[in-house]
């Protein structure tokens, strides 16, 4: 008797999971001990139900979720539809109904995450989401299970694959950023309205879902302090490479003294750093902690089967476990109260790109408003005057995110000096 | 009333263990939902056992490994002492007395795995082993769970430490063997006798163990082809830079049609590969996989606390199994029937360094060699010859084993040339 799985949704990822289930069937009776059956698939309406059946799909292909939730076969829902209603609903109902819940849904998870797991917790029943944060690779798990013993510390993320394409062709290929969005667009990796994407929302409900695994503290989304690559300039791209750095969009989620700093940022990684060769659509989690030291996972953000690999990990899990009688055990059992980091504890290294006007005694001045915060610098570029305004760069020592909102404040008062753009540096 | 554990040696990595199960001892008491107490220590005399007193430890120290072995508070031997012998007899009395078994060693697993996860299997006890393959990277347990889902084609891992800090000054300081050997040693990272480091054997020991995970194949060590770094040049490590390519030591196991190929060489990488820029003594495991497309794994292979982590992550995940009654499970489920692949199936692009006499036709007669075998060019170099020796560079197209044994035997035997180094190069 095979255990049998009821799909919401049948996109691209969904059809990944036959695949991987016929592919590795050996291997997967072996780990699952038992067969997995794709019993039911919910499909939007009839149309697409003669559409996927027209295509060859000869799947149990429904319209109304209730022949999944009331259906007491199905011990596993898998939730492949997206974004957050019904989604929710659906998942909420089936957790209630005594099913097991496999989703890849980061929105829902980031924003809503906390009820629903303990709407899991009080049914007794799994809601694994290992696909939810950077696709294929195996971070949550990785978390959970093997730095189980180890104290993390700091995790850096390159953990959107669209904005990881453009930046890497504005890095690699001097691309602006609209000729890298058009191309993005093109290419099927951006969506019409980018917004998500490139503005670091999704990115920051990724690292939502991380503080949970990572730090064991369930921060609301609204703490994730969130900035996107728009405003990235080729100028900035190129005293990056001159300084020595290569700009990325990184999560970055750090506990301090204080607490728990989650934000996601443009930022200067030194050419060196192990992120700093994430290119294209790969995404890469950074981990620093205690015991390990650093380590990285790298690997596909998304896609078909990497997104499906995980999907059907989780499944395979969830059977394995309904076998060993285990089956209720969270996804992540770490759990601490939540302290967020005072502003004064988040410490980061700081580029200002500022144009000032080309005269006697312009860099005194930067350098006093700088000084009057305590600030000071690392390195200072001063480019190619037009005879009017010059462009000044500064990388500062490591200064607070309380100095950076004063100083950022003193130089759009200062008349003489424009800021163009302030970017976190991250330091060797 | 806390798990008790015994540990069988206190070296530098035994000596990790209690700092992170105090520095982490709520995380840990989440997860194994039990404390851990590291109850009797051995040590191999009267002497350590005062030396480590007099340094503060207070641990109850024995000399005599019965007294941990017939400790029935004792649930988990945790073995430390490295080599073969007496850590496989301790090992084996361990299992048969019913205790779960924690290891880093992975000589003793390279070479008498088999034996001991039989007698693990029968005595229905654990065998965990996650530190024995490339340190804090958590590979053995990700590909068991994480990747249980996916069929792997392909590992290749940078999976000695000292080697790779050796192949890292010699590539980007341009250091000879010898220099980069004599400083491996001053600090620490190479043994007075570096033949297990430098001649890819320790390497191999971990493809055995790789091979068990990723492809569910017990392969004997000395299936593991192997060879070592002593014989690479500085001409060698130039020429790769300028044909695009980083020269490092890579463990490759893949399967062919005809079964798995397990092989230790140097080996050229091309320049954005990801394994190309894992520096110094850091390891990582790159995975192809059917479904995940390619993932990597990253972090440092050696080292007090990294290893430590993982022994520890070993440890709470059998306090956990004990608590949930489930602790008999093999560390390791997939298993497949051992299958060698045929030297005609196992295929890679090579490098040949060929010294050769400075006259007409020396090419021509290089490529009807090459020719006779069907092997094609894909890149060939001519350096500034002396005016009697020239030296030639090849890189072929994919080619296999069969033929790269005739070609060389071939070039053997012909009086104009001399083979002085073939490495493979992997294809972009």
């Amino acid at each position: 008797m095979s255990v049998k799985i009821g799909l919401l949704g049948f996109g691209t990822v969904a059809s990944g999971i036959p695949f991987l289930l016929k592919e590795n069937a050996e291997k997967i009776q072996q780990a699952a001990q038992d067969t997995i059956e794709i019993a039911k698939v919910l499909v939007r309406d009839d149309a697409e139900k003669e559409r996927l059946e027209a295509a060859g799909h000869d799947y149990y292909f429904v319209t109304n979720v209730d022949e999944i939730l009331a259906d007491e076969d199905i011990q596993i829902v898998v939730e492949l539809m997206g974004r957050i209603e019904p989604a929710k609903t659906f998942i909420s109902c089936a957790l209630e109904a005594g099913k097991h819940v496999v989703t890849a849904n980061k929105d829902l998870l980031a924003v809503h995450g906390s009820e629903l797991r303990i709407l899991a917790e009080k049914n007794n029943v799994a809601l694994y989401y290992e696909a939810a944060v950077a696709g294929g690779i195996p971070i949550l798990r990785t978390l959970s299970n093997s730095l189980v013993s180890d104290k993390v510390t700091r995790i850096l993320g390159v953990l959107n694959g669209t904005s990881n394409f453009m930046m890497t062709k504005m890095v690699d290929e001097g691309w602006t950023y609209e000729e890298a969005l058009k191309t993005a667009q093109e290419l099927g990796y951006a969506e019409s309205d980018p917004t998500n994407d490139v503005e670091g929302i999704d990115a920051a409900y990724k690292a939502v879902i991380l503080s949970q695994f990572g730090f064991g503290m369930t921060i609301d989304f609204d703490n994730v302090e969130h900035k996107g690559i728009s405003t990235i300039s080729p100028d900035d791209v190129a005293v990056a490479q001159e300084l020595g750095y290569v700009i990325k969009l990184v999560g970055d989620i750090r506990e301090t003294a204080s607490g728990l700093s989650a934000e996601v940022s443009p930022t200067f990684l030194p050419k060196q750093h192990p992120l700093a060769s994430v290119n294209g659509v790969m995404n890469a989690v950074f981990v620093e902690s205690i015991g390990i030291g650093q380590s990285m996972y790298y690997g596909p953000g998304a896609g078909q089967k990497p997104t499906a690999a995980s999907v059907t990990a989780d499944i395979i899990r969830i059977v394995r476990r309904l076998k060993d009688e285990t089956v209720g055990k969270a996804f992540n059992e770490f759990s601490r109260p939540l302290q967020i980091a005072a502003p004064s504890d988040v410490r980061s290294e700081y580029y200002f790109s500022i144009l000032a006007p080309d005269k006697n005694g312009t860099l005194l001045q930067l350098a006093e408003i700088f000084n009057a915060e305590e600030i000071s610098f690392k390195q200072i570029l001063q480019q190619a005057s037009d005879g009017e305004q010059a462009h000044l760069v500064v990388v500062t020592h490591s200064m607070s995110k309380t100095q950076l909102e004063r100083v950022t404040s003193t130089l759009a008062e200062a008349a003489d000096f424009m800021l163009q753009n302030t970017f976190k540096v991250l330091g060797e």
